[in-house]
């Protein structure tokens, strides 16, 4: 078997002998070692081969992105019956929530990423790679348009076009620099490897410049001043890892390190994480105060220049400007130029990003569908539908309705609405009925009836309830698995409908529409702090959740290579410190 | 203890305990881990405070470079009377043995570098160091000039100068492209970190770039044509390498690779790898073949342009081309600009290298050593000193030698001259009074007296024995520890010196002059087999001489970390096989 991995052979003993139990501990020691966890049933159906060809043509998908919503699509997908093509710049998938800990070396760039080929070459789909950039997507022919990144002689050949049957958009978002003068030019951001890997040279080669002999006080602290934009989740975890690494291993080799440094962490709203519970933004917020970092809260950047920053306060509008050394900007995202063009294309020039409707289909085109940060789900409002939902449910079309009628369809209403069931249980009403009670006061419930402005009038408020989904790799990944679960079961569902009635149309939807469930947030205070925002609105703070960070991010990453390779970065790093060589 | 690592607590523990075993084991097991020993000696004298300031002015010396011979001078000084400044434009100290295995991923780049503040902290000898470039040597004025090489902003103070008592000038050299066209612009080089970052991106940008939808067979095979120039082991490992990599990790994600892959080997003498002992040479060459990696044997590149490589058959002259997708050019090395620039001021204007003397002693120049790959030792002859040897040795001025005048001054001879002692050695003489029997014939030992003529036709053959040392790891390394040694003992030698008698001029030399002690030398040659030539021309081929690379260089390494990072690399690489992403 040469040309095997080791994991390849065991893995393929287990396939062969599914008798062992489904966890193995390869444990070697030589001289320092690693040991590595390998499970039976993850790679069970690698080597088997894909179905004989039926005659039957293949529907072409292409997606494009190999981010969290794309890879997820592409891990989930399994019917044989489409021929897949991914289109991504990039040719590996990266865990981005570890991107903070790269910048300072605490995980290794190349232990959080994993080849694309890699996670699709064991499928019994096929699946083809190209990493080439989509430019333009035609959707009135099914057409994308494609190029190489890489600097190349090929004479033109490095363009080329893709036909396909279904199109899915994962192209993901870029930094948002709300067109603030000086942003793209002067500061680092913080979506890409590259970035992390980036801002982790220039971290050390800032130490190194103020270290040079004749440079006044002044200049060191210049030097020296970080400068973070934005209090989300990022922003803070980069200052707090930042933090740590000045404190924990680089004022050991830079003496001046102690007095010289400043870490700013700017933000334009009125606290710091203030999508997390109040008790973790203060916690938060006095952790940071204790650790000298300096938050500066209503503070929106207006311009930044090459060695200055300049903030308004939104209390006064006063303007004021701070030398710094680096700036890493973190505010938010907005659609790539492709996306936008593609959005003008079909008729949504005034959005944020791409709409699709409840089952990630983009609104305006057929056959295409968008997930993750690229796109937005564009909740129906039940008011816009009250007169067809009311005509659906009156099945005996007596202009009102009944308590059986109303009930007869209340699944299907909050399948199709979600807001609906999420209202019923903001009030605490356990029964419909009671929605009901509530627009024709106290009577029983048997002679409740309701015409249409009464119908109108129960529900009025529930729209009140719909939210946006935010822009997490947690959300990406599950509408890229949902989205491959449809794709498995669309001839079935084409058949036998699994969705929700149609309110305006006849017959059901083929699917059920997407539901995110909230699994919970992490934050990463730094100081082996972390602090978490659980479903049922649980919190909890401190080492503790550190912990349960640790062992969740380990669990979730992709393939057991970045889970061994991670988890001994973290030990590499408890036991020598970081690095601080300038590579 | 907050802020200290884990390895600093325990190697503080034991210099607090001694009696614990020197070495201890800490195996960590979690989920995927690692295991590290600590070797309790090797930072015994952490948290040592420097010597109290005596009153006496310190001597100045500078540092220019942090290579193996830089860093080994660092790492072996150890007297409290010197302030040192290290300036190098890299803020690491790399494992270059291991480069050509970064090229691939066997090994990450991180693993095999370590951050010269970190090998320097723990001394008790002063010293600074600054990231920055030597551009200038004043040896008149005993004065420096360096910039910074990171971009900035600091209005000038990135240059900076830096008197000093002794200057130590190991910069290393750079790739010798013997001014063949086109190589600058088109080919990579293998001698710094970066180097191998770059062609590790290359290599997997050439197989996405392969991969891409409409190319011709020819294209593909074009861009997939690896060329290597230099038959050296650092050219003969890279060619294995990259085989490897294709062959064990690669095919597995791109199929075509199979078919498409060439590598090329040129080489412009008559065998590979010719400074080691033919039947290495043989097996590498064979081994070669088996593997389908194309030797040429006696091809000189003429010319290197954007997508053919020209070269000429070195017996019938004739020049042909070929298209390539990437050449790395490993040759062999040349002098820095800074070096050459320095070499005219001094006067030495047609080497190829700083010359000095036995004492690593730059010539034309007081007070400046140079050693590693920017210098190279300019062994006195014997005949150049015959005339002073003898009338040094000829204690009574008869103008004759007897036996025993010669035998008190054989041993300064053999010192100061070290051919003779290896002269001896070849001709198989035990004895030096067979040399002189040699030059008067068989006649009775207490008889022998030469005169001047006599002696100098005795050794008149010695002289063949110099040879010119290899631009090596281990010399830079060995000529690192003999400098720093000399100057730990400067004050003492000065009183008492240490060396052979100066036979031009009074007295002893301060110190014994510098000599290599060849330690063997390796040729990994690809699939788990290595070829090693061991001093006294043992040769050792195959995997049980692998394994020996494998412990020879873990010991090597600079550091525990990186001998941990190393070793799990490998076995990282054992387990799961190297990363292809393109980062």
């Amino acid at each position: 078997m040469r040309g095997y991995t080791l994991f390849e052979r065991v893995s393929r003993a287990f396939h062969d002998y599914p008798s062992l139990s489904k966890f193995v501990v390869i444990s070697t020691v030589s001289g320092g070692g690693l040991i590595a966890y390998a499970e039976a049933n993850t790679s069970s159906d690698a080597y088997t081969v894909a179905p004989p060809e039926t005659g039957i043509k293949k529907k072409k998908v292409v997606v494009l992105g190999t981010g969290w919503a794309g890879t997820s699509f592409l891990k989930n997908l399994n019917h044989p019956t489409y021929d897949v093509q991914v289109i991504s710049p990039r040719n590996y998938f990266a865990f981005t929530p570890l991107l903070p800990s790269v910048t300072v070396g605490t995980v290794e760039a190349r232990s959080i990423v994993e080849p694309v080929r890699n996670i699709v070459r064991k499928k019994n789909v096929d699946v083809c790679f190209w990493e080439a950039e989509c430019f333009k997507i035609d959707a009135q022919n099914k057409k994308v348009y494609c190029r190489s990144t890489k600097e190349s002689n090929l004479n033109g050949k490095e363009e080329f076009s893709v036909d396909y049957d279904y199109l899915v958009v994962a192209m993901g978002a870029r930094a948002n620099t709300f067109n603030t003068p000086g942003v793209e030019e002067n500061c680092h951001f913080l979506k890409e490897v590259e970035d992390a890997q980036k801002i982790r040279r220039t971290v050390i080669e800032s130490f190194e410049k103020a270290s040079l002999p004749n440079l006044s006080d002044e200049e060191r602290k210049k030097i020296l001043h970080f400068v973070v934009v934005g209090g989300g989740p990022t922003g803070v975890e980069f200052s707090a890892e930042l933090h740590d690494f000045v404190n924990e291993d680089l004022v050991k080799l830079y003496p001046m390190a102690k007095d010289s440094v400043k870490i700013t962490l700017l933000e334009a709203a009125d606290h710091i994480l203030n999508m997390f519970d109040k008790r973790i933004t203060a916690f938060a917020e006095e952790k940071f105060s204790r650790d000298g970092i300096n938050v500066k809260l209503g503070s929106m950047v207006v311009k930044v220049t090459d060695t200055e920053i300049s903030t308004k306060v939104r209390g006064n509008g006063e303007i004021s400007s701070m030398p710094y050394g680096m700036v890493v900007w973190s505010t938010g995202i907005g659609p790539h130029a492709i996306t936008k063009d593609f959005m003008k294309q079909i008729g949504q020039n005034n959005r944020r990003a791409l709409a699709t409707d409840e089952w990630l289909r983009v609104e305006g085109c057929d056959n295409v569908y968008a997930l993750g940060d690229c796109a937005t789900v564009n909740q129906r409002k039940v008011m816009e539908d009250i007169a067809v939902i009311f005509s659906k449910a009156d099945k005996d079309n007596s202009g009102t309705l009944t308590v059986k009628e109303f009930q007869e369809v209340i699944k299907d209403i909050c399948e199709r609405y979600p807001q609906v069931e999420l209202y019923l249980k903001n009030k605490k009403m356990s029964d419909i009925v009671d929605l009901l009670k509530e627009a024709k006061g106290d009577v029983a419930k048997e002679t409740i009836e309701l015409n249409i402005e009464e119908f109108k009038s129960a529900l009025s408020e529930v729209d009140t309830q719909m939210k946006n989904l935010p822009a997490t790799a947690q959300v990406a990944a599950q509408q890229g698995a949902y989205l491959a679960k449809c794709f498995n079961r669309m001839e079935e569902a084409e058949k036998n409908p699994e969705g929700p009635l149609r309110f305006r149309g006849t017959g059901r939807h083929r699917f059920q529409p997407f539901r995110y469930r909230h699994l919970g947030q992490f934050a990463p205070l730094g100081g082996e702090q972390t602090a978490a925002q659980l479903p049922g609105d649980w919190v909890s703070i401190g080492h503790s959740t550190q912990w349960l960070w640790y062992s969740v991010y380990a669990s979730k990453l992709v393939s057991w290579r970045t889970r061994a390779l991670v988890v001994s970065d973290w030990m590499r790093r408890f036991i020598f410190g970081r690095d601080s060589s300038g590579i």
